[in-house]
């Protein structure tokens, strides 16, 4: 009478996410590694509890939005904006050495162009998700090197699309086409722009005399309707959610805005991160030239984000910028999506779709299993500059 | 890149549901009125901007979930137990006579046999979804004709299933399975029973030292476990989401499990009463003989159960009784599965559906619409009985 289906797949995905986060926790690793495995567990690939599909993606969707809403939430403009140059200069480079390291390992290995530049491509996203919930579990969002890193996602997410649009452009009508690179060029920096002039708007709005539901169910409707404006122009929804939480950062506490969004971010962004390791698909990965081009791919992967990060945010000091490398590293679906629009285009084959991801198993499993120990390090070097902020605003 | 499709479904879905409950509020008329119709506007027959599928489906029946949990949360086993008999008196009474009324006036109008037996059938369950907004809305979930509402449409519940397996199953095979009756029969009732007999043991589990995320993150797991139990069986995940709720109702405070918990709902549930407007298909509506029919099939389904529920209820004085009546006649989907069941096994048409779908639009807008006056007017009424709770126990 009525189906159990999905709800048992959700009900087994938290389960072992749960249970699989404690476990890390316990031996103090970041509680996120053991969720995505948990969706290795429960997923096709060992036990076959849960699979991928339309409303467990979505799910996934919503929960790294609420992830990114709340670290939002947790993000004041002007903390950022402090730290622009870095961030700017952090995105810039993270995004150019990944994409020169893939393009030309491509071409050196003995593929064509067009599937060289889509290597290239799919190595440029940080997917700051994995990141962001280690940076809430150890306390240290209010870290300037946070900062740096969360402003940097949000102008990578920007320059992908820009070099995806064009790449793309490339593979579909074999010319440049500038006008298409420009309209999207254009369109992500006035929406990103337009939520970042709206912030000193926000104290104004008249938040218990809207006609909604409560000050709590308007934070809703900016968070999805940021989301879904971001995807309607083919930014991340994270990126929009992020925004939207950054907006309402300056009402936050009037409004008791932290506590509910919390809540609906624990149940939700755990099903994000096991669905991660649901969609891993092992068996593509299984083959010695896929192991030793892959770990290549991984590696170009890993230090172009990292030497990105570090000369960008070199002005923390050494050992701060080291963990802005590292907490750029992880990359996510966007690469994956980059990789089959190049499979749909013909440029990629299968063997190539399987490098990137293995690139993105790779990242995501071990930038925050490095991502915890420099984060140590960094804190116990002396506090190198002004720009570091004050102690107490930090929560762990 | 990233497809906005489903999320701004779920924005448009939120934005006009909030708007709409606040207006109805401010004309103090039931918030979820205006949620309904809120789909109804967005939906397909209007706008356009929000449509059935799968994951609006499955969105909405997570609503209808934590709906029901909040509503457990809120509610104690012994409270129920103290009305068991008028609970169990106005579940049999309120699916005998819609039963018998339906299926005589089937007979009446000259369907035949089977046709008629799935109208009657078709009218037996209670949504309690409606019902239980109303009374969280009001804050009187404490009182006890709110305590009989609850543990009648948890029966009602379990005899609907009972109901629907002997007469599909004289659908399918042309006689009465007394086997496949019988062993619904044992499980749902073991199911319910072993909830029931659990909550003594509730305060013996050691929360804190559970290998999972929290004491709300083990709540979770209880609440969606249940739910798909209870699916799995062939009841209603929302009576496994109410049990699970009554089951930490004993541990409620000491876990802090309130807040988080209607965090999530009040995202949620606007999108199950939304997706009740949006699934509406006016124009099967419109129809003369429909709406005759129709309105007699309404008539029919609100007096069975609003006499059900009063002889059931009357210990607790005429007006509370009166409330409870009203507070079983909303009908669901429940009513449409069984209609469809009966389209697919070729014993109902298009037509036969069309009146059971009246039916529910009917008795899912009047309900609610008679329900808050008439909690006023019993609300005015001296106590009648001791079985009456003290008033500092009501929120509102």
């Amino acid at each position: 009478m009525h189906g159990a289906g999905h709800l048992l797949e959700v009900f087994f995905l938290l389960l072992a996410a749960q249970f699989m986060g404690w476990l890390f926790r316990r031996f103090n690793q970041p509680a996120v590694i053991g969720e995505v495995l948990a969706g290795v567990l429960v997923g096709p690939a060992l036990l076959g509890l849960a699979h991928e599909g339309e409303i467990l993606e979505f799910m996934a969707e919503l929960g790294a939005i609420f992830l990114l809403f709340m670290v939002g939430l947790e993000t004041r403009l002007r903390d950022i904006l402090a730290v622009g140059r870095e961030a700017f200069l952090v995105a810039v480079l993270g995004v150019a050495f990944p994409f020169v390291g893939g393009y030309f390992f491509g071409l050196a290995i003995g593929f064509d162009q067009l599937p060289s530049l889509f290597l290239g491509t799919a190595l440029v996203a940080t997917s700051v998700g994995i990141t962001a919930r280690v940076l809430q579990e150890l306390g240290v969002l209010s870290r300037a090197y946070s900062r740096i890193i969360l402003g940097a996602a949000v102008i990578d997410d920007v320059l992908g699309l820009i070099v995806l649009a064009v790449v793309n452009g490339v593979a579909q009508s074999g010319t440049l086409e500038l006008g298409t690179a420009l309209r999207i060029t254009l369109l992500s920096v006035v929406f990103v722009g337009s939520a970042v002039l709206l912030v000193p708007l926000v104290r104004r709005i008249p938040f218990h005399a809207l006609p909604v539901g409560s000050p709590f169910g308007f934070a809703l409707l900016v968070g999805i309707g940021l989301a879904s404006l971001a995807a309607t122009i083919g930014l991340a929804p994270i990126v929009g959610a992020f925004l939207a939480g950054m907006l309402l950062a300056e009402v936050r506490e009037e409004l008791h805005l932290e506590e509910p969004v919390q809540a609906i971010e624990s149940f939700l962004a755990p099903i994000f991160f096991a669905m991660v390791g649901v969609r891993l698909e092992l068996s593509a990965l299984a083959s010695a030239s896929i192991l030793l081009y892959g770990s290549m791919v991984l590696l170009i992967a890993l230090l172009g984000k990292l030497l990105g990060g570090f000369l960008g945010a070199l002005s923390q000091g050494f050992r701060r910028a080291v963990v802005v490398g590292v907490g750029m590293a992880p990359r996510g679906e966007v690469g994956l999506i980059v990789a089959a629009l190049g499979l749909a285009a013909g440029a990629v084959n299968e063997e190539e779709y399987a490098l990137v991801l293995f690139m993105v198993v790779g990242t995501t499993l071990l930038a925050p299993l490095f991502l915890r120990p420099s984060i140590t390090w960094a804190e116990r070097a002396p506090e190198p500059k002004a720009s570091q902020e004050p102690l107490d605003e930090a929560r762990g």
